[in-house]
């Protein structure tokens, strides 16, 4: 495992859970390889240089700028290996081995969060028919979600994330700077929140719309602009995503 | 019950199977006031003049600009009258009763999605300490969760609504549309979708936030924006809420 960051350590959590071993760990921060190695029961180092050259699998789980740099220093004696970026293509593994492929876990991680990894869609990606085998037969272990994308599309997929997830969270900050300038508890928007995310398990988002912008009430509208007078960036956000809300309407 | 909308018709609900009689239905479309009265067994009338004068309890869930006009042609002899508007003051009742209030139930509602009641915050206003208690009583038998505003903060919270919930909602059709024009299943965002929305359980949205933006990662933002190029208003969207979850960073 390379990389000892969230994913890696849900993921190596998830195959540990599976009755995979997980050998050895690298992260140049030893806390982090340390904490890992110690969850996984395995070996860990901070010097890439003694990355253990006979595992079945490498396990490339590092943010994308580094991912480069880190594999060029290895040597896995052609090894299958792969990398859990949404972003990065395949390819970007080819120099340090003739076996290589990704496995992407299209979820939010946290550290501090448990996740059920069974339901989780992972993707997959593999430059030879035995090696997409070997990845689905592994995958398989620990979610029932298994999906083949490539790179280019993959690379959509995580834009897609962004709009579904991150940026969905930030809303919450924001509604929750509002609550809080008015003294008002973030619990109250959990219900909310909570069914909001529900609904789309239904319906479309498009269906599930409600709100001001989707009814066309622009005396709303205007008066929540006038509201938003003393939260800096909001209005243009509120205006911004309210007028593509109403856009979309007409479409 | 004066309206037959989606409101209307889920509190309705709610109080007729804690035991309450609703009497009556007005709404200007016939189908919805007769839909509406089927399920909670009640008479309904499309005249507001046929309203019924002896009712304990008129509530007014309609559109937020026909209520004034609504209101005012109703004759009730000082009943208790409260209207379920985020952004209506408790004042537009002032003149059809001297018993006035608000029950403000903070959910997003859909007519074809049933509803658990008990948890959703119910936010109570009234203009005396009796009728306060009046909806204090009647609204726990349908919440555990009833919380006591005033009209100028329930602006506020039905604005923080918005960003809780319209605009995650439309940053989830977002992603639909990146995900269809690739030709991959919104299924694939699910669980996504569902563990942001989990997460805030425990973490503050601050504490959750994830994402090339939280991380400052300047070179996926712009691969992001260069995908964008064919959904049009997309990157405008992303860059500003990629900056201010940026800037957020930095305060």
């Amino acid at each position: 495992m390379i990389g000892a960051g969230n994913v890696a350590t849900h993921l190596g959590l998830a195959l540990k859970e599976s009755g995979i071993n997980v050998m050895q760990i690298f992260s140049r921060s030893v806390g982090s390889a340390r904490t890992l190695a110690n969850l996984l029961q395995a070996n860990f180092t901070t010097n890439i240089v003694d990355v253990k050259s006979d595992a079945d699998l490498y396990i490339v789980s590092l943010a994308d700028q580094a991912v480069k740099n880190v594999v060029d220093k290895l040597n896995i004696n052609d090894a299958l290996i792969v990398h859990t970026s949404g972003s990065l293509s395949m390819q970007i593994l080819d120099e340090v081995s003739v076996n290589v492929g990704v496995i992407y876990p299209f979820q939010t991680f946290s550290k501090s969060k448990k996740l059920e990894f069974m339901t989780i869609p992972i993707c997959i990606e593999a430059n030879t028919f035995e090696n997409r085998e070997k990845l689905s037969r592994l995958t398989g272990k620990i979610s029932n979600n298994i999906i083949e994308i490539n790179s280019e599309k993959r690379k959509y997929l995580h834009l897609a994330g962004v709009f579904a997830s991150n940026f969905p969270n930030f809303m919450y900050s924001m509604a929750e700077d509002i609550l809080a300038k008015n003294e008002l508890p973030f619990d109250l928007l959990k219900p909310l929140i909570r069914e909001t995310a529900a609904k789309i398990k239904g319906l479309s988002p498009a269906e599930a719309q409600t709100g001001p912008a989707r009814r066309g009430d622009d005396q709303i509208i205007k008066n929540h602009i006038e509201l938003l007078d003393q939260f800096q960036g909001f209005e243009n956000i509120y205006r911004m995503i309210s007028d593509m809300i109403k856009k979309k309407q007409h479409e």
